[in-house]
């Protein structure tokens, strides 16, 4: 059995350069969408995993930011692939932060910077590990890539092709996902997969110009058009009665069903975030679970129109209307088929007035939780963490995990990672633990090892 | 019977001077929801009228801006009172006017300044046919009051209250209210009452904070709620359907019918103006007229709600929502019974977590047709005017003509006044054609003459 109290030791002995490794790349400013200190990213990603004995291709299709490769061969049947990105989301609203977002600094233990919990944090980690894992048992006796993406800031939106265009060279048999939280009670959680996500705009424009309000009784009006569009997506109960909508659903089996009730939702703590009496639909325990995993949602993310300041009597019939939308899809469900079906919707409804855009379409994943990787990862956080890991059969937000499991045809599994749900992960002062990157580099080591102790 | 062209030619001999009149008070910045110039405006119409022979009361409440009364008494039995307000509109957006608000500019034989049409245009014209009068025919033989309020447009919110605490000051047989507008091809036009306003905000505030998108599966939604509770105002065939919206709706009488069939409405330039191919409802014809008139409304002036900026892609469930609406209502509507049926269908459709706030509650008012001023207004525009008047009887936009109709008693009636439909009136580059102010000046000392004629 692994020397786990070898590995720790091992770990903290070089525990202040690993921190410098990670304020390092928290200083580059690689924020995919603004385009800023994204080259110096990617070359600092690149000169780490050469420094490693990688050998680094760059993987692009036209129009694409870099995506970078680092291979690792040994020779062997085996492949793991460990999945990050290097970009890091924008840092508005920047009078938020107690620190620079760039200038990474330790408060109270813990390390404050944009990307440090998003996803740096895990990136650099793993790279130690890696390290280590080389210093104490030499060369991993399996393949090793990793595909660092530089766009899942900003939707991923050429990931996919980049992937089809080098699919010989992201051959791989179990990949690790960027990483699982520590719950509020430090219970460390591990996923194996998530929900999709289509993000639509629906826009109408009905008149020349904005109105005065007399002519409602007559003119068309696109606020009502929008509004009536979006009330038409669900029924009397609140469910969404978009034709077919539901088909492709598949219900989680047997096992998932027993993990998902297995997880610890803090019913009392999650009310009192959100400064609520009861959740939709007065759902509470295992129902409230289930739904949390398995049901997708129509959500309004924004509305606008017309005159809306508050107090204001300016009686306007406005020209237009917009709202974006988005849908949280589950397994087997289809991102680009669900855009199909509301776009049917909205013509057969009468709303054809009211045109739709999509801006995201991601389709959910749900992994088998019995792959190796999942099996190894599982095992290993049990006897590492001081609690056990919560098992998520998939994760209720969005990634381009899709384009992995199904495109590429690899199981994959997101062990415990370095961020806590109030790291502040998309907002003003992120940060994490420096405890919890430690404790994560030595974790990885952990579970590279127990992957290879397979393979004998 | 009264010599029109001996009016005209003195009217036109002091024409400039009555253009300057018309200069100098449009020069006065009376914004009412601003507070510029106000007590300046007063001041000056005061002015006015005392030196018309006027004993002038300054009438107010607790709160309230001041409406000037100017009372000339014949000792007579008979009572004309003439409503306009001395307040203007704001005017934003600055950078759109061509020659500054304040600043009165003729070019192309028209006079460009915020107040020239409404409703400073019609005033001045009433104060100058007054003086026309009286050196034409001497004093007036029946009595007559200037009723000039100086809160019309930010929504007479304390006219009710000023005309109940001074009813006794306030009686009078007959109203001639602001002015009818010449239409697109120069027919003049007379209204004989008004649509009501209910102008609602809807807010609906229903978490701490906005919340990652995921969460719509369990955290309510205030976007939602605002947008269903709106939805639910109307029936699949668009009618509201408020309990009880419709029970006071009083169908017009067959001679109201008869005028609303007879209004010119220019379909097709209509339709262009709008940039649209038919109407709601597909309406033409009468069924379109009787709707623009009779039929109430419920419009959207405004929705907001979370992140609507187009293209971003922010995951976002949003803690609030808000829209504003409003209502136009028509005979015997109440305003505050419809406020008050808005309020019950929000409790009883379950939507309790929308908030409403009235903004500005107005009662429709339907004047005889057949009032003395009426018949005097109409007989003299026949003669006047090169076409016919359109008469209306009630235009589709809202004032506070009920206070005087209903809470006073007076019959009113809207003879042709100084603006057009391209007037800019609310707009930038407000303005009149000095025409048209000459002409109105004119008519009104003719049907003057024709109230006294009447007397005899």
């Amino acid at each position: 059995m692994t020397n786990f109290d070898a590995i720790r030791h091992k770990v903290l002995g070089s525990g202040q350069r690993y921190i410098d490794d990670l304020k390092h790349a928290c200083s580059i400013p690689s924020v995919s969408t603004e385009g800023m200190g994204f080259e110096a990213m990617a070359d600092w990603v690149e000169e780490k995993l050469q420094k490693l004995g990688a050998e680094v291709s760059r993987l692009s299709v036209p129009g694409s930011p870099e995506a970078l490769l680092g291979n690792f061969d040994a020779g062997a049947g085996r492949t793991l692939m460990i999945y990050d990105h290097y970009d890091v989301q924008p840092v508005d609203p920047l009078h938020l932060w107690e620190s620079p977002p760039f200038q990474p600094t330790i408060r109270d233990e813990k390390l404050y910077a944009r990307g440090a919990a998003d996803n740096k944090g895990d990136l650099v980690a793993r790279l130690c590990a890696l390290e280590v894992y080389r210093d104490m048992y030499g060369d991993l006796p399996y393949n090793l890539k990793f595909l660092i993406e530089g766009e899942e800031e900003s939707g991923s939106i050429y990931f996919e092709d980049i992937c089809a265009a080098h699919a010989e060279q992201l051959r791989a048999d179990d990949c690790v996902w960027e990483g699982g939280w520590f719950d509020l009670d430090g219970r460390p959680e591990m996923y194996f997969g998530c929900k999709g996500l289509l993000y639509i705009e629906l826009h109408c424009h009905r008149l020349l110009g904005d109105q005065h309000s007399s002519t409602a009784v007559y003119a068309p009006s696109a606020a009502w058009e929008v509004l009536q569009a979006i009330a038409s997506f669900r029924d009397a109960a609140g469910e969404i009665c978009i034709e077919g909508f539901h088909d492709r659903v598949v219900a989680p089996g047997p096992q998932e069903m027993e993990l998902i009730d297995a997880i610890p939702f803090n019913e009392e703590a999650q009310l009192r975030r959100l400064g609520i009496t009861e959740f939709v639909g007065a759902r509470t325990g295992s129902d409230l679970k289930r739904h949390l995993l398995c049901a997708p949602t129509a959500n309004i993310d924004g509305l606008s129109a017309g005159y809306a300041v508050p107090g204001g009597q300016k009686t306007v019939l406005p020209a237009e209307a917009f709202a974006k939308l988005d849908f949280r899809l589950v397994p087997d469900q289809d991102a680009h088929d669900i855009a199909e079906k509301v776009q049917q919707h909205l013509k057969k409804k009468g709303f054809g007035h009211v045109k739709m855009t999509i801006l995201s379409a991601e389709n959910p994943s749900r992994s088998p939780l019995d792959s190796m990787l999942g099996d190894v990862a599982k095992a290993t956080a049990a006897r590492w963490f001081d609690k056990p890991a919560t098992v998520y059969p998939l994760m209720w937000a969005t990634g381009p995990m899709h384009v992995i499991t199904h495109d590429l045809g690899i199981p994959i599994c997101s062990p415990p990672g370095v961020g806590r749900p109030d790291s502040n992960v998309h907002a003003p002062n992120e940060h994490i633990h420096i405890h919890d990157f430690i404790d994560v580099i030595g974790y990885t080591v952990a579970y590279l090892k127990k992957y290879a102790d397979r393979l004998i």
